[in-house]
């Protein structure tokens, strides 16, 4: 296995996001919701998120966040030789995200695709991927985008869950670099006993025309409570063996990228992990919820300001529907 | 980029699939259609294919290939560390079918796991990365499964497609190995401008509750006529590439392990590239078109009747909804 603190190359030389065109303000759902006020923003802790018009193309705003990137850092859309689509939720059963996504796109047709899957964590298991692929020389430059338009899914009869969600993509553009930066270390578990605390239960072989299916099938299924007693029973230990993994301990971390679940779960880890607020990457007054998508714009974030190349040490962070727990400490 | 000729380390330790318990015969859809004995047999070339209760699991049946496959070689399940879903169609679409196969295994709880998918070419693109991250150590011995339900997106008003598609799972352990089995080369070309030839629109972002969505949203659509023109067009020049990039050609592969499209789509690939019927594996008459479960349950077949070990080159081959080209040249 890897000794501990052998670095595994991969660089990040470019980050970018796109947004769908219209903010939804938590003022907006106190109207919805016929309450005073101030309520849902205080409940939720977004001031407002986006949600795409149900005209907009999933793929189009995947590919917005690709040549965004591509054109702000001047790199050539021919020299991508491998697009990953690193989402939760699939643009539709057949044939796999990446592809909708490389029609949309300015890449060359003909080059490698494929998705990568695991819930609201997909990007970070897609630069570990990313990562054995550069070792092994099979690509040079890869991109991975992540994408979500979960407003698509929100349940409004379920005040909890409808407040927190908004649509968003991220992309960064990786290389193996000189070795100086890349993944210290690296773990994914997934405990299925949370399997069904977060899910959308349509859109695959199990529930569909055949075996029947109800209108709340398509729509995200969430049980806060249970799923926070759960993931918080997990994520001590877990970083525990993550940091020791690396021989670090949490005040050696500079940044860390925490998927943006709420608001009150991102306070909650912060503080079970004692990581000091300004070490703390929080786009979600500002952005929600954006599923698998969180990670990459917090990242991107984290870069525009200052708070990734140079430092020594930047963790990524979530908890995924799944339920899985996932962080990477990376040497920028 | 990889020199030619250098092998990417990667063994195959053991194998296995699991089938439904209800085969279809062809006599049985003469009768459903309405057709003289022997009609849907000559038309589809298939004798018979297993199509799952609608009571079904998806992520049992992909849980009993996996199992099949360790007990048949008395691997112990918590000596897996990562397990890899790699399908067309998803189990649902939030979580991942990692987590639901996970959930009815018998690994250990706790276990790494995500999905890789490139539609029909899945198990292809999840054998590469599966290389790369026993190339960084990540992994020590890794699961695949692909599994597939694909009787539940019959359109059965589409009487070509209806034919053609059997379910069944398939999985594969592999590990890094000596050094002596590997990847000899391998490239995937997706192609966008046929992402529509071969689709299942519902499911994701693009049709649902809130966008809209009809019942055909639900069933394979298939242009047959259109998806062979385009196939047929890319497919020499691809196979060209491939070959030459391991400085290698067609009379030198011992065994060729196609995706199971169609009768005619196999025949016609066998005879475009040269390739000799005993070295073809085609189990499509028993098993039908089992979408990304085809190339694993035939590469199966081929390590049952003494076709893989022992054999110098052995050549994975498919083209996928994308659309999609994939191949691989494995050292056994």
């Amino acid at each position: 296995m890897k000794k501990p603190n052998e670095l595994i190359p991969l660089k990040i030389i470019a980050s970018g996001t796109a947004l769908p065109e219209s903010r939804v303000y938590s003022s907006d759902l106190d109207l919805k919701f016929n309450k005073p006020n101030g309520f849902v923003q205080k409940r939720s802790g977004i001031e407002y998120r986006y949600h795409s018009d149900y005209e907009a193309s999933p793929a189009k705003l995947a590919a917005q966040a690709l040549h965004n990137t591509l054109e702000n850092n001047q790199i050539p859309p021919n020299s991508i030789d491998l697009l990953i689509s690193a989402s939760a939720v699939p643009i539709q059963a057949l044939p796999f995200s990446a592809a909708h996504i490389l029609k949309e796109s300015q890449l060359k047709a003909g080059i490698a695709c494929f998705d990568i899957n695991s819930s609201c964590v997909s990007f970070i298991s897609a630069l570990n991927v990313a990562s054995g692929l550069l070792a092994i020389n099979q690509y040079r430059r890869i991109a991975i985008v992540s994408s979500e338009m979960a407003s698509r899914g929100i349940d409004w009869s379920h005040q909890e869950s409808s407040l927190i969600f908004g649509d968003g993509a991220a992309c960064m553009i990786v290389e193996k670099g000189d070795g100086q930066s890349g993944i210290v270390t690296y773990q994914h578990e997934t405990y299925p006993e949370g399997l069904e605390l977060c899910e959308i239960r349509a859109g695959g072989t199990r529930k569909n025309l055949r075996t029947g299916m109800e209108d709340s099938d398509f729509l995200f299924q969430m049980q806060g409570k249970p799923l926070f007693k759960l993931t918080a029973s997990l994520i001590e230990d877990f970083t525990e063996r993550v940091l020791a993994s690396a021989n670090l301990t949490m005040p050696e971390i500079d940044t860390v990228i925490p998927h943006q679940a709420s608001h009150l779960g991102l306070e909650h880890i912060r503080k079970r992990l004692n990581i000091k607020d300004e070490r703390f990457v929080n786009i979600y007054r500002h952005r929600g919820n954006q599923v698998a998508a969180s990670i990459p714009s917090a990242l991107h974030e984290a870069i525009m300001t200052n708070r990734y190349y140079g430092r020594d040490y930047v963790m990524l962070l979530g908890t995924a529907a799944g339920l899985s727990l996932s962080e990477m400490i990376l040497k920028p």
